[in-house]
Formats: C-alpha cells, structure tokens, sequence
C-alpha cells in the first residue's frame, strides 16, 4: 500500500516553517504497515495543486493531504479539491453543529467565515475535527483515496489517530511491522555503535534493520522489520533485543513498544514516582523551569509533582533555598556545594521524597577561567541520599538546558532504582 | 525563476529525519528573489528519482537536489543522474584531491569507496565541496538547470553559500521579493480575518498577497510582493502595514521586519524588561514553569529575570505565596482571587517590579461543574497596578499550556506600555 504526503501552503515553500506534519504522519503510517513513497509540498495556487494531485494519483493507492483549510482568503484547498473532483461545496449540518459548539464552548460568536468551514465537498466522507473548527475530508477518485487534513499539527493528529488510521486498518490487509526502540541515556551515538557492533552486523543477516535516532541527551536504537507473521517476527526482535542488553544496560532507561508513543524521559519517571508513591520538588537555576514544564506537561502530574522554585540570581538561592553566601564566595554558585545545599533545601521546602538541583552555565554568557559555557552541577535526592555529578555540554543554550534536563532525571530515575552511575 | 526542491533520502520517508534542508534553501532562494514553487521528497529508488526528476523539469527553470551522494550503496543519486542524462561516470581529478586532502587532514587513509565520490557525471559542472568528500554538480538539461548536493546540512550550504547562489545571481536578472509580517496576539485568524477584510481585498488589487500563519496564541500576518524596484516594494508594503495597524494595533506585539528571524512574544518583552529596566518575578501553576523556560531561553534573560515558584498544590500556594486557605475554600485555586494574592506575594518573594501568576485546569482531569479544562485566570502587576483576566482555552492540555503562556507574556508587555486590554 502506497501512501503520498501533500502539503500545502505557501509558508513552506518560502521557508517560513519547517514541515513536522509529513514526519509524524510517516512515522504513524510505517507503523501500520502503509509505504510512504513521496512527499510533495506545493503553494496555495489551484494550478500547482490540481498538478500534484494528478501526480500523487498516479503513482499512490492513497494521497493524504495537509493544509490550506483556513477560513481565510488565502486557503483555497477545499475549493480546488471540488474542481478536481468535479462537485461543489455543501453545508454539512453536523460539522456546523461542531463549529457552532465550539465557538459557544469559548463564549464566541459563529461568523459568517466560520460558517463556511461547515461546507464540505458533496459526496464527501466527513472526518470531524474535535481540536478545531475545519473538518477533514476522505474522497475517492478512480480506486484512489484522497485525504484532506487541516495543517495545524494537533488537529491533523487528532483526524488521524480517532478517524484515518483506524479506517485503513480496517479497509486493508497491510503487512505486519514490528519495530522495538531501545532508549540510551549517557552515551553518544559513535561510542554506542562501537559497543555494538557485533551485534549490529548479526541484524543485517538477519534482515533486521537498525537505526540510530540522536536527540538531545540521549540515542535510541531501532530495530525494524517486516512480514507476514507477526509472532515470528516479534520473537526474533525481542530476542535480539534481550542480546545487546548485557553490553549497554546502565544507558538504557527504557523501551517503545511496538504501537505505543515512545515514552519521554519525564513519563518514565513519573510512572516510577507514581509506582513508588514519591513526592518530587525541584531547584532550577540554569535550566530555568524546564525540568519542571516536563514534568507537567505530563496528565496526571500533580498526583507526585509537588513544585519547583527556579532562583535565578545568587540572592534568591540564599532567601529561598539557604544556600549560604558562603558557598558562593568560596565555590561559585555553579558548584557541587550549591547544588546539594539547593537539594536538600527545596526537598525541605516542598515537603518532598525526591528532589533535583540544577546549577550550571547555559551560555552564551557566563563562562569563567576554570568553568566554561556548558558546565553544569546536577544533585538529586532520595530521602537522606544525596549524588552529585559534573558535566561540560557544550555551546548551544537550548541544547545545554536540555542535555542537563535529560541527564538530571535520569540521575534521579537510577538513584530511585540504585541502579549504579 | 521558478525553483523545485528535490530531495533524496529513505530516511525522510520513513519520518526518521526531519527535512530542514528545505527550509534553510527556500529562505536563501526566496531571499534573491528565486520563487520556489515545489518541494518533494522520494526514496533512493532508481524509478521514483527519475519519475521526480521529470516532473520537475516540467514545472521549474532550476532543480536543487540534495540527498544520496554517500558513498555507501544505499545512495544512487549519481548513478541515477547518469541514466537521466545519458551519461556516464568518469573520475574528477580535481575532486580526487579533495578527496585525497580531506582523509590525509584527517590521518585517515582514502579507501576505494572514498575514491568512487571523486566520479562525476561526464559534462557536469564540478561544485567542489569543502566541508565533506562528495562533490556537488551543476548539469544542463532541454534549457533546465540541475544542481544535485550532498544533504549533509553544512556541506549542503557551504556549497550553496560559496558556488550555487552566486552563480544564479550571476546569471539571472531576479527580481526583488519583499515581506513584513506583523505579529497579532489575543485574536484569533477568522475574527481578525473579518476586521482587516475591505483592506486585504484591496492588498490583491495591488498585487500584493497576504498569508494568516496562526500558531498557539497568536497569529501571524505575511504581506508580501515582488517586484524590479526594491524601494517600491518596500515603499508599498510598509504603506500597507501603516493603513492596518490603526485596525489592529491592540492586537500587534511586533513585527518581522525582512531577512530577520521573527522575534519571539519572550524576546520581545525581555527586550522592553531590558530597556526599561525592570526585574521580572512568575508565579505559575497550571503552566508549570513553562513561562520560565520560555524566558529563560532567551540569552541574557538574567539581567531582567529574578525568578520563578510553581507551587503546584494548594499547601505550597499557601505556604510560598502566602495565599490564604480561605481563598480556596470560598474561590477555589482557578479565581481572581488566588492569582492576585500569588502574583503580589512572587513581586515581594523576589523583589521584582513586574509579575505574572496563572491558575488553570489545563487538563485532561481537574474540572469541575462550573470550571471546564482549559480555564485560567491570569494576572499581571507592575509595581502596585495588578490587572486580572479569565480565559477558557481548549481540551488540549500542552494547547492550554502555550496559549496560558502567550497570554500571560502580552498582558504583562501591554500592562507596562499602557495599552488597553
């Protein structure tokens, strides 16, 4: 089954934003099983889009679409799909009811321009939008499927997780992926395929594939295949997963399992503070709160997150955590003393189990003889014990403020589980 | 002169690598006046890469390539242009002491494999490429330029930078392309679509377009034109963005002025923290710390930022904020009450002339009968002025998240500039 991906809009094509919707929608059709065989992003030009659609449907069983559902006068997309397949818009009262109830919901008027998102090509298979107000669309031409998806990320997903993927599961018989991802904490890609490079060579006789996925602070392995039968192929994965475990345990913080979203770093260890009926607190100087967005980003949250205080000068960390004006003269706030004192303090002050302390230099800024942009001191606690370690990361702010996020939850995950540094 | 992007790669189909290729060339091209109006991705599949190669020649004066020129067997680009061109490969002596000097820098030895990058289509212009071992190439085909690359980003854009845009300069007369694009917050795109409606019908008439770019909390507007006279366009346009602004100006937070990166809303109230010298304190629950994060990613956010307390339970709202459990009990922690006691108390807790403290259910759980998921009140002071607002966003909680955050930050920057809410 060959799927392509259209996007359209003129923001793309001028470089204006950078196209994360074809990443998520590959990632999510490979898993079924469905063959992602070209992308395509073209401009809000009915010419340029009656082109590529010909095109698409000319090589794919299925076009999914993104884009150009707005309801403003630059969004033409609907309009050039009833061209193509030659009908016309008609109001869809259930779409309308939508769009009415979801202006109501935020006590706002239904105008005139958010009435005509309530119009959807006759013929039509309506995907209703419970993320916003443009409904997606499902259309055959000639044994094609043609699918049209608003281009705001969340509504597309949503469209696709609740409506398209389910429904193609069901029409096709696809063939059976199986992929397991290993995920690494602590060790950079090149020294991790150096550890396993045995093993690696044995997958490739084996018709397993192997990628490597880098993101900051971490490495996940994936290892890929595909078939006919789904048991088979499960246990040779699983089996040679449970191989390479022995060479990299201690970097491994977790696995996806197939089907499922690849847990975060903060999910992981909020299920194990759940598990264990830990209360967590944190102290972020250099990381600025983003240790403490991670961890309530995740639902359920509140049920063992407790607070976070982020001090951001020297004189706070002394009001608010105790640290002693003492420490700073003789070690500098980026310092092992800090940190621990900044632990247990904030452990104190948030009445908490577990606590992380982050002090370090994000840059570009801030750097001095004996420390330079990129040190970073990370303490967690679990009750009375308290580990500290130092680390250099490097010259990009938002890359140091998320290698030491990832690094001080996974500090604090292995001091919960003793597992050894 | 119209441009086709083209790249080459299993890797973007399977949704493992994010393409930012196209983005940084869209940018470069658009900025000497080049009108990209295609981009597609395809396999290293000999049939797709030549199905794609045509299709391009079709529709665009110039083809940018990148992808596949690895020296590994999975890359066929070479291979592939030869057949499409009715070439064949024959070995660049110049190219072969790059190659050579490139592994000798590196007391590295030049294997067969690395050898074979030095091959190039016979009749090709040699791109040489200083950053890496495989060469780009310029071939001409039926009046149609093409122009295949490595898709290593740096070599990709050193070949760029050094060889292709001089080049197109050199032999084009392009036109001049000019946008601004104003940054809108607090509306969203169809009402603000329906205000600025008898302006932007007559934007068309003046062959300027218009483009809405929402993202959470805000949305963007794109004017933009082309033309030979840059000082007209210019001219026009900024005339365009004067005759709006009346009708919009409580909305505006800034502007993208051309070959600028648009500022971000963190960016744009630490610049008016910096320049009017004032010491910013948060008090976030619902968001978690994100507001924080959002600030703290701005390099040199120290100078104006003194600190962040999320206080993520009623007890810490208490004992950090000083907010009184009679407060809870008679408003509950969503009220205008508990987000005015919390952003008077972080001010003092911190010592800062400027505050903003949110309380929301950003969901999934914690509604209650009269309180749906996404309710939030806001407040903001500036010295002894404390202005409050009650927001119900959506279902989505990372949406509420960014749209509490967005909010919060324009309150704060219109509080200090007077503008009516």
């Amino acid at each position: 089954m060959r799927a392509e991906l259209l996007t359209i809009g003129n923001e793309i094509l001028i470089g204006q934003i950078t196209n994360t919707n074809v990443v998520w929608m590959a990632q999510q059709l490979n898993l079924i099983g469905v063959n992602v065989i070209h992308m395509s992003s073209v401009a809000d030009d009915s010419q340029a889009i009656l082109l590529a659609l010909d095109n698409a449907k000319s090589r794919a069983d299925i076009v999914l679409i993104t884009g150009g559902l707005g309801p403003t006068k630059d969004d033409i997309t609907k309009k050039t799909l009833c061209e193509y397949f030659g009908t016309n818009l008609i109001l869809n009262e259930d779409v309308l009811k939508d769009v009415t109830n979801f202006f109501l919901k935020r006590n706002r008027e239904v105008t005139e321009i958010n009435r005509k998102q309530a119009e959807v090509p006759k013929g039509c298979m309506v995907l209703r939008n419970k993320q916003g107000t443009a409904p997606g669309m499902w259309i055959e031409k000639d044994g094609v499927i043609f699918i049209s998806m608003p281009g705001v990320p969340y509504e597309m997903q949503g469209i696709m997780t609740d409506l398209v993927l389910p429904e193609i599961k069901k029409r096709f018989k696809l063939p059976f992926i199986y992929h397991k991802t290993i995920l690494t904490q602590g060790i950079g890609e090149s020294i991790l395929s150096e550890l396993i490079s045995d093993w690696e060579d044995n997958l490739t006789k084996m018709n397993l594939s192997l990628a490597y996925l880098p993101a900051p602070g971490m490495v996940s392995l994936r290892i890929s295949s595909l078939g006919e039968n789904e048991d088979a192929l499960r246990n040779t994965i699983d089996a040679e997963v449970e191989k390479v475990k022995p060479i990299i345990e201690k970097y491994i913080y977790g696995y996806e399992e197939y089907g499922t979203e690849q847990p975060k770093m903060e999910e992981i260890l909020g299920q194990l503070l759940s598990e264990k009926g830990l209360k967590l607190a944190l102290a972020e100087s250099c990381t600025g709160g983003y240790i403490s967005h991670l961890i309530t980003s995740v639902p359920g949250s509140s049920a063992y997150f407790n607070g976070c205080i982020v001090p951001y000068h020297n004189e706070f960390k002394n009001s608010l955590l105790k640290v002693n004006f003492a420490v700073f003269e003789q070690h500098g706030a980026v310092s092992e003393a800090c940190v621990t004192a900044m632990v247990k303090e904030v452990q104190n002050v948030f009445n908490a189990d577990v606590a992380i302390a982050v002090s370090g230099i994000a840059g570009p800024g801030g750097a001095t003889a004996d420390k330079p942009v990129g040190s970073t001191w990370i303490a967690v606690a679990y009750g009375d014990r308290v580990v500290q370690k130092y680390f250099v990361f490097g010259d990009n702010r938002q890359r140091n403020i998320q290698m030491a996020a990832m690094n001080a939850m996974n500090m604090l995950r292995k001091l919960i589980l003793g597992v050894e540094e």
